[in-house]
């Protein structure tokens, strides 16, 4: 465990297992800190339960303590509903009691938006750090070990028999003890922890998923986050999922403006740059919903259905239209249908005699409400084109008994498409109770079935790639970052870019600088004409804007003319600007334009850009991203990514170009990024040529920002 | 009525309201003669019902008689039910009978896909157009007229209480009386009619659809549909229906090939091209949804909302996280969620005292279920940057009932996004009865909002701008028509389609037809070099695969030379092609590469395309859809689509294109599409060259194929 320790995952598992709580605040109106005592102590055959307030002798039939000092033990978990001046107070005395973790419920810290609480809050998550005593919250609602029924939560809403493979993870409390809990319960959908995280001052999102994925319990961890506090942990919990097939699913928000700045005034949860997170779920096999309903349907879906040996699925209806839009639905989230197999197609069609249609799907008429069904259903099932069977019905007289017994019956996965009403209760409550995973549109029941192959395709092709990790550096990567370092400033020129990257293997146009125009003459004569002429300066940056490149130069009076024009131009745009000379390049001609680039996201980390050159990025915003560093797997998953790279391949008669050499770059500048981590801000490779195969490719201009000093 | 005759729809009134059914195949086994039977006589006091089979005397206590001539009265809808083989001797018995309509339950036509079976439902659909007897079906499951609880349907669900706004039109008799039905009842959404139209051997969903625009208690026209049989027809019901403010809501089956291919093997239905359905929904106001419970609650959105007179949301929640989650999905959808003014900020401040959020979204937390939350409703919705208020909570307490009151005190809309259980009865019950529209995830409010704002949007812009309709044909073009059809092949060389183009006002390249080599030498001298060589034959469509043209000839050695090149290839790869003649053609440098083109779809008639030219068409598809003809306003608007047409406008220091240009000869094309609807195929313009400001546009190719005679 590189982020996490043994006394914070045990701090965690009192919090989370406790056999005593202490709720300090506790009144006996149903305000916040009698409704967490009320909650409690519906657990009090199996955990101590005590209150703490100076100003009642007892509540709720049970002994009220002055305070944490007075109790009668050191408590596994206190929890805190007092105001939040008080709240250090209060951690400071239970961690002299001895008490095992705290679980904070009182708002009014960063949330705010002042500094004097962002500062408090900042002091809570110091003490649970050097104290040892972990923290949940502030701002929270608590949590509930749902697999032993004890509730240590501020809400008000409960559940009895909804123990389940679903570890829910929440930053908003409203949100696990409202719509999740609520339409768990409502659709049978099982949970073994429920966790709100508030402000997450100490404990976050990852802490706790790190915890579920020890727990034997927890099969899928579901989230709800409105921003990450440490994206390395994320990863590394992500990497760990993986490792141990448990999903990961989550509803993030930051889709859009109005989200993240709804999450900033609510939590002063920062959401960051929504295509990055979108690029780093698909890159480490997160499985991100936008909705209540869907995070608890694919999560259950997950839970309760096996990996798929084969990727088609099957669909039988009771009716065409309802079975045309389970296919037309299926067919745009990218799954597959096979047609069925003869045996299968002859065997329904002996069944059907003449009615309904046996195919993929199946439209099986008065059939899937008969006898007959569990052998249509067989047969479908048993074609070995077909590794999960979607019925679309209604579950009307045994159907919901047939369809249970043949998912008992087989290691395929069964699932239900439910086109009944939600009031129903015979068949649907059958089904729930059974633990079948139930859709109730075509479209949300693709869109399950899509993520849940994804998944697994995802998992397995990550087993055998493994997770990237950069080689350690070489001696003369050492030393380009030195010499990056030793400049002093934090932009450096194209050339010292070039250089820096070369480091890395990447090449450059040949070039050679000049501070004379006689030099650069002769430097266009050893290079060959057609040349480029470009200041070289650390202070001009947009470098065409500025007037300060010439191309195509195609003997010496024009080199002669450009250099002086050039550096006319950049005294007149930045008349401050060091010049540390003219760049005299190679005219690459025969490539295709592509660019790369690494941004350092503050919440993410280096962050790795692909995309098509010249105007297609600009007009088409036509690229990939990846956290670095990247796998040559990855590599050329984003090329695949990026339509634009359909250039690469030989468009319109145009000899294909050198992928393998565009591979290795790709590769080779995510490990720079992670060699520069902590340095680097941001970098641009812009254009890169990619030659003729065999040519390799060739950096054409650069830039590299340092963090500044 | 261009489409529709008042006797056709006096046919379909007395189907749908009628005041004698008989059921031909009626049985007393609650098979569909019997569960048919047993729907009418539920209407018995209101409907004179008769049993029709020869087998009985007396079936479900009503008289059975032999035959449809024995009824002692003619009944105004026919229901059948025998064998495919039996049925049109029965509507020819009715016919003579006097019989008003025909609904045909049976199946075994078009739908089991051989011949025979298919020219016997055109049978039955000419019968009804010679008869004027019309005919719903076959394969459907009937109807029900809701408003007046009169339900003449084969299907065993029927339902009280459910008159409402919305008329339901669908191919799918299962759907309409499976999911939509039971949903409709679960959720309080109310329908006037529902309708299954099966196969529409005659009346098909736009004749309903027609019925029910004149239908005082419909509101919203909501359909699912696997294909349309007459596009025009449908056209001229979406532009009904915008003049009458009545929004067509639709699932229309083929967003992929399975679901094509489901379809079509069940119902025989064509679903066509989607893309091209996409534009012509967006272009006539069809809104295009995706599943059942979202049709339901878009359609009741529609129906129990003002239009906005603003478009900005307020989104109120007792929960942070629950409204971040909200303004995200908004976001998303493109809404818009105003800052709120002061006067609405501090109100709700002065109430909120420090908790919360007084912002939009606004965090009431617990003051969602208080006395003060009409009065901070009340706030948010008085403000003027506010149009529709949404609700987002669990309606605990008295909150539904205050919510309620809000609804009933403004002009503006009030929509509920519920967050509890939908198993919950008190609070959603309430809304439910007072038709407050409700969502259950944020998601599906957003996509619901905005489908909402969209269509009022449209309908506002489309009736100041009209639906486009072609001029009549000058004398000019009427003599191109003749010209182009005369010249007695589908195929037109370049020369003879930018000829015909012309005749519509559309420029291109100058050009001169040369027959030698020195008659070409002398056409480029006086075009001005640098020229273009091409062959010009109606046999050779692919001109640079055949090697038959030549760029940038810049004296007369290289025309010289060019010309007998071309002629060379052009004999090599086609040695039977029919050689016009090679066309000279000035070199048109300094424009921007666009394509426009005709398609003409046997569906939907001629589909205009616009995209950007040359490699981002082929790699990105980016083009922009219309049904012909269109409005300047419409072309305005796929230019704007078009994310390449960025260049239009003067991209990185390159002067701005003719726009204007480009929009008139978009407009023109499209008449042109018109003008010879019935006689094109296909018409290609790639490239037309878009000149900067003032100078128009000029197709560089061109390639117009017509219908073969």
């Amino acid at each position: 465990m590189e982020f996490w320790t043994e006394p914070q995952m045990a701090s965690i598992h009192k919090m989370l297992n406790p056999g005593s709580i202490a709720i300090v605040g506790a009144t006996p109106r149903m305000q916040y800190g009698g409704r967490f005592l009320a909650a409690a102590l519906k657990a009090k055959d199996r955990v101590r339960v005590y209150a703490v307030n100076p100003r009642y002798d007892e509540i709720m039939g049970v002994t009220s303590y002055p305070s944490v000092t007075d109790l009668p033990e050191a408590p596994d978990v206190v929890a805190i509903v007092v105001r939040w001046d008080q709240v250090l107070d209060v951690l400071q005395e239970s961690h002299r009691k001895g008490a095992g973790s705290a679980i904070v419920i009182s708002a009014g810290f960063a949330e705010r938006g002042v500094d004097d609480r962002r500062d408090l809050q900042r002091e809570l998550g110091a003490f649970a750090g050097t104290s040892g005593m972990r923290i949940s919250g502030p701002n929270c609602l608590g949590l509930a070990n749902v697999k032993h029924d004890i509730w240590a939560t501020a809400s008000s809403r409960g559940a009895e028999g909804l123990t389940g493979p679903i570890g829910l993870v929440c930053q908003s409390g409203a949100t696990a003890f409202g719509p999740f809990l609520v339409r768990a319960v409502e659709n049978g959908i099982g949970f073994s922890y429920i966790i709100s995280t508030g402000n997450e001052a100490d404990l976050d999102f990852t802490d706790f998923a790190r915890y579920l994925l020890d727990d034997p319990d927890t099969r899928v961890i579901a989230g709800f986050v409105e921003g990450f506090k440490a994206a390395n942990k994320f990863l590394e919990v992500a990497k760990l999922a993986a490792e141990r097939g448990k999903p990961i699913v989550l509803i993030k928000i930051g889709r859009s403006e109005l989200g993240a700045r709804a999450a900033q005034s609510h939590t002063a949860a920062l959401t960051g740059a929504d295509a990055r997170y979108d690029a780093i779920f698909a890159q480490y096999g997160v499985i991100r919903v936008q909705d209540y309903d869907e995070l608890l349907e694919v999560s259950h879906l997950l839970a309760h259905t096996p990996k798929p040996a084969v990727p088609g699925i099957a669909v039988v209806s009771h009716s065409g239209g309802i079975s045309s839009l389970t296919a037309d639905m299926c067919g745009q989230a990218g799954l597959d249908l096979p047609l069925l197999g003869d045996e299968a197609r002859d065997g329904i069609n002996g069944i059907l005699k003449g009615f309904g249609w046996a195919a993929n799907p199946a439209d099986v008429t008065g059939f899937a409400n008969s006898e007959s069904f569990p052998q249509i259903m067989e047969h479908m099932i048993n074609d070995p084109r077909i590794g999960t069977l979607v019925v679309a019905s209604a579950g009307a007289d045994t159907q919901a008994q047939q369809v249970i017994s043949q998912r008992d019956r087989t290691d395929k996965g069964v699932v239900f498409l439910w086109t009944g009403s939600r009031d129903t209760k015979a068949g649907l409550a059958q089904l729930k109770g059974a633990r079948i995973p139930i859709f109730y549109t075509p479209d949300k029941l693709a869109r399950g079935l899509q993520s849940r192959l994804a998944y697994h395709t995802w998992r397995e092709r990550r087993l055998a790639d493994g997770f990237a990790a950069a080689p350690s550096r070489t001696a003369a990567q050492d030393a380009a970052i030195t010499r990056a370092l030793g400049l002093g400033r934090p932009t450096l020129s194209e050339s010292e870019s070039k250089e820096l990257l070369a480091a890395w293997g990447v090449a450059s146009a040949r070039e050679h600088r000049a501070n004379s125009a006689e030099a650069a003459v002769a430097a266009a004569e050893q290079l060959g004409f057609p040349v480029a002429l470009k200041v070289d300066s650390p202070d001009i940056l947009h470098k065409t804007e500025a007037g300060v490149v010439r191309l195509n130069l195609r003997d010496s009076a024009q080199v002669r003319a450009a250099y002086a024009e050039i550096l006319a131009s950049a005294k007149a745009y930045a008349p401050q600007a060091q010049i540390t000379g003219v760049s005299v390049q190679e005219m690459v001609g025969d490539g295709v334009e592509v660019i790369i680039g690494v941004n350092c996201d503050p919440q993410l980390g280096p962050v790795l850009l692909f995309g098509s050159g010249g105007v297609m990025v600009e007009v088409y915003n036509d690229v990939a991203l990846r956290r670095c560093p990247i796998t040559r797997l990855e590599a050329r998953a984003m090329i695949a990514e990026v339509k634009g790279a359909r250039l690469l391949q030989g468009f319109r008669g145009r000899p294909a170009a050198d992928l393998a050499a565009l591979t290795d770059t790709l590769v080779r500048v995510s490990h720079l990024a992670m060699h520069l981590e902590g340095h680097l801000t941001e970098l641009d490779i812009n254009p890169l040529m990619v030659l003729p195969r065999g040519q390799g490719v060739k950096a054409v201009d650069a830039l590299v920002v340092l963090r500044g000093t």
